[in-house]
């Protein structure tokens, strides 16, 4: 997943607003900056900060170039960012009649000279949302987006349906939300809705990679596509409830075919997440057309092998609509075979063994993304980012071309108890301990102590922001009130 | 504490709100109310609910009579809670010309008739915010008192300064909180704001009991009242640290019976809590004055006979202010002589070993409210409402009588880790699970099961009504997002 690629044709954009953020802070030490810069070089030379003088400016070398709309906004919002009070004009009538008062010393910021040289350590820095075991409004994952650029989190990772609520409202099945979301109407992502989401994100450097889950935690899809889920027997006849999706039919393929068509043409990125993880055999088992099904594939009784039957059509499914697959890494343990260039999502192991994990997927050849450290719905009393930041996701047992393979790290906001009126300071700012191990040098950010002060200068940023983005301990920010 | 005492004339109110909340949820099955009452019986006769016709009514036989302020007030309340969107004249505007449409059928409600006696198990049924660790908006204490008023909390236990900072304005020494707050003129609460709070709360019958808590915990004071901490030393010279409250100066004593007595008259309640806890003799005993003092005293090398003078001394002090005092357990720890009416404060022991404490101190005769099992700025993943709802707080070895003592319980929020940006949804509907402990009948309310659905339906009636609870577990409410 590379940083400039798909329609992001002007995606350097990482480069850029890290300086942009730096001089937002101002008066601010350069290690008030999170995530860290890789380099960076003050002196003490100091330049007046002068809403009227000053000005973001494209690179000489840069690929982008005056006219990429990603930037071009995204110098505005800084703007605003760095002069929060300015409006033109301001500082004339400040000064009407009095000559001796110049612009610099009516705003009186002064910051040293300082070069950044910037670029991230992972090229994937994901968050989750779960919008299936609660339903998030659109505005607070737009408000999610916003913190999340503030962190430089470059992937939203959209776990969009699942067993509990389908909300996604498809053009080609709507019955899928109109009766799998928890209400028809108000609990649904429109056609438009979601290209709020994916253009609000574009233009924060941030990737939409939407997830459909498949064949277990899909209860919720089975509600408006019948004979998708497979009916459980009990005592030789069908139980009435339903368990995975059924693998042995082709409507099965079909649906799945029409819908990731839609899906792939929805969502512009290059991936698309598959799901794949914690199918229960169970139901399967107890039905008498899959065992049949089973005989005939020569399958025995080994489930995974049909389990992986099913992963590997509609992997292919996703190859032929020209994307990739990121799937969980169930999919690896059952030996699919999966394309090479498919994207293992680890999440096992927690809370140390992941590193196996992660010798084990890279050894074989496989590119991964680790979230199992960072499960931040997990939550414990005290600093518990503490734990987040201290994860180093290359120490692990292999070669130096296996720790290539590992392409990234996610944060995971799962929602059996997080909707709305939790999601904001529960995510920041933890979620940012795990953005600075993904973007920063490890050697420049191995002390917790040292990072501290830092995260909790970020955090007061991120309020002064309008990120409600709980503390980290005892005290005060100088503007923590606006809006509360 | 009574609940009827005090300026609180007419605050027979528990009783009265009751039957309006339970109208209140008008379709809902009575077992929809939280906290369950004490006796309800429902029968299948069925009445319009009708804003044109509804009104409620002071019991003949109830002590409170028109021109209660306190119920005429939250009569006004309950009526636009129940009916959230009625405008006097609408029905008339819909249905002009049509005379069919009468106005019970244009509301469409009904309601089974129902008889509902109610009392409260214990009489004390607080929640502690600490506003020293971190400050927190009137707006958010505001807004807490709702929510409390909404689970019949009963007692808001202000913890409001400590050692992080003293944001308390007092007129007698107002240098307490320009040195010892945050801030001195933004995180503050003037006069005006301590008066909102009270008023805010005797409006919900709730009582606000201030704690200045003394000697430990008081390093704030120390900013801006010199020679009140003790100095600690270190080789023979002041360290420049300082220690608890010196309680070896008469200057101290004339200091608190000023403050106190300023706080007697702010505080309409007749108790207040004067703390006691946690008192580190580290600093008193590397002293040479204390050491003096002691020897002087006959104290010999105990340093627990030094924290006793000092408590009884100002336990008595508020006693010739007619106020009782609330300590943390700490006091009778010490075996300090305390006036027969001081109340206990129970913290220690968690998590299950308060029920020794209740043993203990209750032998003793004295009158004790339980903390200890309800400190709820911890937090864990998952329900930890359960444990919360599943204490016995009179499920400890002890006589009838013993068991009298036990006055009620509170749900604590320390301030560590909790701000404006995290506090309601941290609260909410968590510490409801207490509030029907404290205030229910445990029989019918002993299956944490059972309670689970009524306290989901409490918590999307807390969404409806403003209060940003946080979700019990998967799924979703009718009116989730409001305001969000």
């Amino acid at each position: 997943m590379d940083s400039v690629s798909g329609r992001y044709t002007c995606l350097n954009m990482n480069y850029l607003l890290l300086i942009m953020i730096h001089i937002g802070v101002g008066l601010h030490a350069v290690g008030g900056v999170w995530p860290m810069p890789q380099i960076s070089a003050s002196s003490p030379e100091q330049y007046p900060l002068n809403p009227e003088a000053f000005y973001f400016e494209y690179g000489r070398q840069s690929e982008a170039q005056p006219g990429c709309s990603v930037l071009d906004a995204a110098f505005k919002r800084y703007f605003s960012l760095i002069f929060p009070d300015y409006f033109p004009g301001d500082n004339l009538s400040v000064c009407a009649g009095q000559a001796s008062l110049k612009a610099e010393t009516v705003w009186g910021f002064f910051v040293n000279k300082t070069d950044i040289e910037d670029f991230p350590r992972f090229q994937f820095r994901g968050i989750l949302l779960d919008t299936s075991r609660h339903y998030l409004p659109v505005q607070a994952i737009l408000k999610t987006l916003d913190a999340m650029a503030y962190s430089k989190f470059n992937v939203f990772h959209w776990h969009i349906v699942d067993d509990p609520s389908f909300p996604y409202q498809s053009q080609t099945f709507p019955d899928l939300s109109a009766k799998g979301a928890f209400h028809p109407m108000t609990h649904i992502y429109t056609q438009t809705d979601v290209q709020r989401v994916i253009s609000y994100a574009r233009l924060r450097g941030i990737r939409v990679l939407p997830e459909f889950d498949s064949p277990g935690h899909t209860q919720s899809w089975g509600k408006g596509q019948s004979d998708l889920l497979t009916p459980c027997y009990k005592g030789g006849t069908p139980s009435g409830a339903f368990g995975p999706v059924n693998p042995t039919l082709p409507s099965t393929y079909q649906f799945i075919a029409r819908l990731f068509k839609e899906v792939s043409s929805v969502f512009p990125d290059s991936y698309i997440h598959l799901g794949g993880d914690e199918v229960n055999f169970f139901c399967w088992k107890s039905n008498p057309d899959v065992r049949a099904f089973m005989q005939k594939m020569g399958f025995g009784t080994d489930f995974t092998k049909l389990e992986a039957f099913y992963m590997e059509s509609i992997v292919n499914i996703t190859s032929t609509l020209n994307k990739t697959a990121i799937v969980w890494q169930d999919v690896f343990d059952y030996h699919e075979r999966i394309p090479e260039d498919t994207v293992l999502h680890i999440w096992k192991g927690v809370p140390y063994d992941y590193t196996k994990e992660l010798s084990r997927i890279t050894k074989a050849g496989k590119r991964v993304v680790l979230a199992a450290p960072w499960y931040i719905n997990h939550i414990a009393y005290g600093q518990d980012w503490r734990k987040s930041y201290t994860v180093q996701p290359l120490n692990f047992s292999g070669t130096e071309e296996q720790k290539k393979l590992v392409i990234g790290g996610e944060v995971c906001m799962w929602g059996e108890y997080v909707d709305a009126t939790n999601l904001t300071p529960r995510l920041w700012p933890r979620a940012s301990a795990a953005a600075e191990r993904l973007w920063s040098d490890e050697k420049q950010t191995s002390s917790v102590e040292k990072a501290f002060p830092r995260l909790q200068d970020f955090r007061c940023k991120l309020l002064r922001r309008g990120i409600q983005a709980e503390p980290l301990y005892v005290g005060h920010c100088r503007h923590e009130y606006q809006g509360i």
